[in-house]
C-alpha cells in the first residue's frame, strides 16, 4: 500500500467517524414526531439561556428602612442551589397582598390569606422556598406551613401569625420542611438590608433572570422608597394575583389603605399578563410597608403624596409584571395586546386575553408571520360583543384591517417587517364603545415545549 | 495511482458529500431556540407525515341514495391541488346543520345559517373549497358567496337558496371565486354516487388524512344509511359546531326533527373536542337527509327506528369528531379527559375543557410525564366549583391522587409507564355531585409550532 493510499484510507476513516457522529446527532434531533424522543427537550435545552427579552441587569435596589433579607441553600429539591429566602420586617409593618383564586390553591396561600391585612404592632417575616410548591399535599401541606411559621417565629421572636410563607416548584410532593428549618438559624444570622438581589435569585425556578424594580416618591419630610422582586416564567395567567411577588416600602400607611391600593392596581399589572393561560396554585403578591422611612405618613389616600405613592407602587407592580412576561418560558417577543373601543371593560379584557392566549396568534408571532387573520379569529371566539365589520386591527401604528376587511393599501411586506421587532403592539379596536384594556404576553416557541415536556412542575 | 487508492479516494469523496449534507441538515435542525430560525418549521415539517393516530385507511363508504359527489382542481391557492368539492342532493332533501358562534364568522357561514333548516321540495347542493376561508373579507366575501351560489344554482338547475357553501383556508384574502366558477361545469359532469373519498380529500388543509365514517340502521322496510366526511386539524375548539363536516343519509325525516337530533348530539361530539382552544371563523356541520332510501320514514322521534337513527347519527358524529382530534396538528397522543362527580353539567364541561386546553397538561403528555399536579392546577383555574380535598385524579384505571394528595402507594414508575400509551384517559372526579363529561384532545408537540409558525391560516 503506497503512502497516498494510506492517506486516503485514513481520511475516509476520519470522515466515516465524523459522519457517524453527525448521523447520531441527526437521529436525536430529527426523531419523527411520533416518537417520544421528538418531544423531549434536546440536550441544548438544558443549558439555561437568559431570555432575549431580559433587562440589561438586575437594578440597583436601595435598602428600605425596616427590611432585611437573607438567602440560603436548603436542598429542598436540588443540592447546591440557593432555594430559600427570608425577609424580616420591622415592628408595625403593614402587610397587604393578593393571591390566586385557584380552587386548588396551596396550603401556604390559604395560610397567607388568613393572616394578611391585619393591623399589628409586631414585627413580621416572609419565608419563601423554591423547588417544591407544597400544593395538593393534603393535611401534610398545612402541617409543613405550621412548622415553618413556628420555626421562623421562634428564630426571630415573632408571633407565628405574622409569618407569611410561599412555596414554588413541583406540585404534589411533600415539602421536606425540616431541611428549611435546619437553615433558619444561619439565615437569621445573615439578615442584611442589602440582601435583596440574593433573595430574588433564591425564588427562581424556570426563571432565566432575577426580577427587581424600584421607585421613590418625594414628600415634604423625605422620600418614600419602594422596591420589589418577583419570580415567574411559566404557569402564568394570574387570577386576582400573580406568581410570587414581594414589594417592600418604608412608607407609613394603614394596612387597609395599603390593601386598597394593591387591589385596585392588579388589573393593570399582574392580572394583565399571561404566558400560557395556566393559572398557578401558588400565586402570591405581598406588599409590606414598614413605616420606618422619612416620608410623610399616608393617612389619607386623597393626599397628593398618597396619590404619588399609589402611582409609584402601580409602576413597580407593572414593571415586575412585565418582567415576568419577558421571562415567559421560551419567549422571544414581548407583545402588548391593546384593545380599545369595547362596550364594557369586561369585554375589553376578554378580547385582550383571548388574543393573548391564542396558540395560533402566539405561534404566528414566533414565526414572525403578520397573520392578522388569527387575531380576528381570536376576537371572534372571545365571547365578547364584537361586530366583524367595525373591527380595526393594527400592528404598531400600521392599520392592517378595518371595516371587515384588510385595508385597500395593505402592505404585506411592511407588516412582515414589523413582525421582526422584539417588542410588538397588536391593536384591536372594536368600534363599539370607549372601554380599553392592555395585556402583555409573549410568543409560543419550541423552547416552551422543551421546558414543559421536560420540567416537572 | 493503484486501484485500491482510487477506491479509497472515491469512498472519501462520497463520505465527504454525505457529511456535507448531514452538516447542512444539522444546521437547519439545531438552530438555537433564541433565534427566529428556531421557530420556523424545519424543511422536514413540510413533508406531510400522516398522523400516528390515523385510522388504518379511509373507510369503505357505501353510496347513499340521492347524493352524488365530484371533486376538482380550481387552483384557489395552490396549483394542482384538489381543492373543491361539489355534492348534489336529491329533490326534497332535508338539510340541517350547526355553525360556529364566533362573532367574526365567515360570509359563507352566515349564508348557510340563513338557509338551513327550511322545508323544500327542491334539490340542493353543497360546494366547498379549501385554500381560502373567505373570512373577514367584508362585502367582497358575501359577493363571492352570492356568485358561487348563483353559479351552482344555474349549473345544476336549483334555486340559489338551496346551495350551501363552505370555505376553509387562509383568513382575510379575497376568495378568487371565478376560479371555482370556471370548474363548475366539469364538476357537474363528474357527479357520481361513489365520489365521496375524493370529496373528503378535496376539503383537507393541514389535515394529514381524509376523514370518513358510516352507520346503517335497520328498519322494517330496509336499511337507512348514514355516511359522513370531515376536515379539521388545527384551530379546533368548536363552539356549537365544528370544523367542516358533511353527513349524508337516505333517511326520510322532517327537517325540524333532523335539526333537533343534530343539535342535541353536538355536546358529545363536536362540542366535546379541542386541539388548541382556538375556535374557527368557519366551523360548519351540515347533515342532509335525502329521503331516497328504503328505510321507514322517521315521522316521530319516539319511534324505535328514530331512536336507532339518532344513536347511529350520534355515533357517526362522534367518530368524525374523534378523527379530527386524531389529526390534531402535531398530535402523537389521543386523550380523553373524563370528568365525573361535578355538581352541574356546566362545571363538568368547564373542568374538562380547562384540563384539555392547558398547555402545561398537553406538553406533559407530549413528554410522557405523569404530571398529575398540572391536572390539579388546571382544575383549580377552571372556575368550576371544586374542593381540593375531594378531588380524585386517575390515569387510566390507576388512582394517582385523592383526598387532596397523592395516594399512599403512589407508583411513579407505573404512572410513567402508562403515559407511554398512544391513547390515554385522564380521569378527574370532583366528588361533589353526579354530573359528568368527557372531552377529547391531543398533546402539544414541537410539530404544532412547526405547522403554525409557518402555515398562514
Amino acid at each position: 500500500m503506497g503512502k497516498g493510499d494510506k492517506d486516503w484510507k485514513a481520511k475516509a476513516k476520519k470522515l466515516k467517524a465524523k459522519l457517524e457522529r453527525a448521523r447520531q446527532r441527526l437521529e436525536r434531533l430529527a426523531a419523527p414526531p411520533t416518537s417520544a424522543a421528538g418531544v423531549i427537550a434536546p440536550p441544548a435545552a438544558k443549558v439555561v439561556q437568559i431570555s432575549p427579552l431580559a433587562p440589561a441587569g438586575f437594578p440597583d435596589l436601595p435598602p428600605v428602612a425596616g427590611v432585611e433579607f437573607a438567602a440560603g441553600t436548603a436542598g429542598v429539591r436540588y443540592k447546591g442551589r440557593t432555594d430559600v429566602m427570608l425577609a424580616r420586617l420591622a415592628p408595625g409593618t403593614a402587610v397587604a397582598g393578593a393571591f390566586t383564586r385557584s380552587s386548588t390553591r396551596a396550603a401556604c396561600v390559604l395560610d397567607c390569606q388568613a393572616k394578611i391585612g391585619k393591623d399589628s404592632p409586631e414585627g413580621a417575616a416572609i419565608l419563601v422556598n423554591s423547588g417544591n410548591a407544597n400544593a395538593f399535599t393534603g393535611a401534610a401541606g398545612q402541617a409543613s406551613v405550621d412548622a415553618l411559621c413556628a420555626g421562623v417565629a421562634q428564630t426571630l421572636g415573632l408571633p407565628a401569625g405574622r409569618v407569611f410563607t410561599s412555596s414554588t416548584g413541583v406540585i404534589g410532593e411533600p415539602l421536606p420542611h425540616e431541611r428549611i428549618l435546619s437553615v433558619l438559624d444561619d439565615l437569621s444570622g445573615q439578615l442584611d438590608a442589602g440582601g435583596i438581589e440574593a433573595a430574588a435569585r433564591a425564588i427562581m425556578t424556570t426563571d432565566t433572570f432575577p426580577k427587581g424594580a424600584m421607585a421613590e416618591v418625594e414628600t415634604d419630610t423625605g422620600p418614600i422608597r419602594i422596591v420589589g422582586i418577583a419570580k415567574g416564567s411559566g404557569m402564568i395567567a394570574p387570577d386576582m394575583a400573580t406568581m410570587l411577588v414581594y414589594i417592600f416600602t418604608d412608607a407609613t400607611i394603614p394596612v387597609a389603605s395599603l390593601q386598597k391600593i394593591v387591589s385596585r392596581n392588579l388589573d393593570t399589572s399582574f392580572n394583565a399578563i399571561t404566558v400560557d393561560s395556566d393559572t398557578s396554585t401558588s400565586d402570591a403578591l405581598i406588599v409590606a410597608a414598614t413605616g420606618k422611612g422619612p416620608g410623610k405618613p399616608l393617612t389619607n389616600l386623597r393626599l397628593r403624596e398618597a396619590r404619588d405613592f399609589e402611582a409609584a407602587l402601580a409602576g413597580v407592580m407593572q414593571d415586575l409584571a412585565h418582567q415576568v412576561v419577558r421571562d415567559g418560558e421560551g419567549a422571544t417577543k414581548f407583545v402588548e395586546i391593546r384593545v380599545t373601543g369595547a362596550e364594557t371593560a369586561a369585554d375589553a379584557h376578554r378580547v385582550a386575553m383571548a388574543v393573548a392566549n391564542s396558540p395560533l396568534v402566539k405561534t404566528a408571532i414566533a414565526g414572525e408571520d403578520a397573520n392578522w387573520g388569527r387575531v380576528v379569529a381570536a376576537v371572534g371566539k372571545s365571547g365578547a360583543k364584537a361586530d366583524r365589520d367595525l373591527l380595526t386591527i393594527r400592528f404598531g401604528d400600521m392599520v392592517l384591517a378595518e371595516k371587515g376587511w384588510r385595508v385597500p393599501d395593505y402592505d404585506e411586506a411592511a407588516a412582515s417587517a414589523y413582525m421582526k421587532n422584539q417588542e410588538l403592539v397588536i391593536g384591536v379596536d372594536l368600534g363599539l364603545g370607549t372601554a380599553a384594556k392592555s395585556v402583555w404576553t409573549c410568543d409560543l416557541t419550541h423552547r416552551y415545549i422543551d421546558i414543559n415536556a421536560d420540567y416537572r412542575s
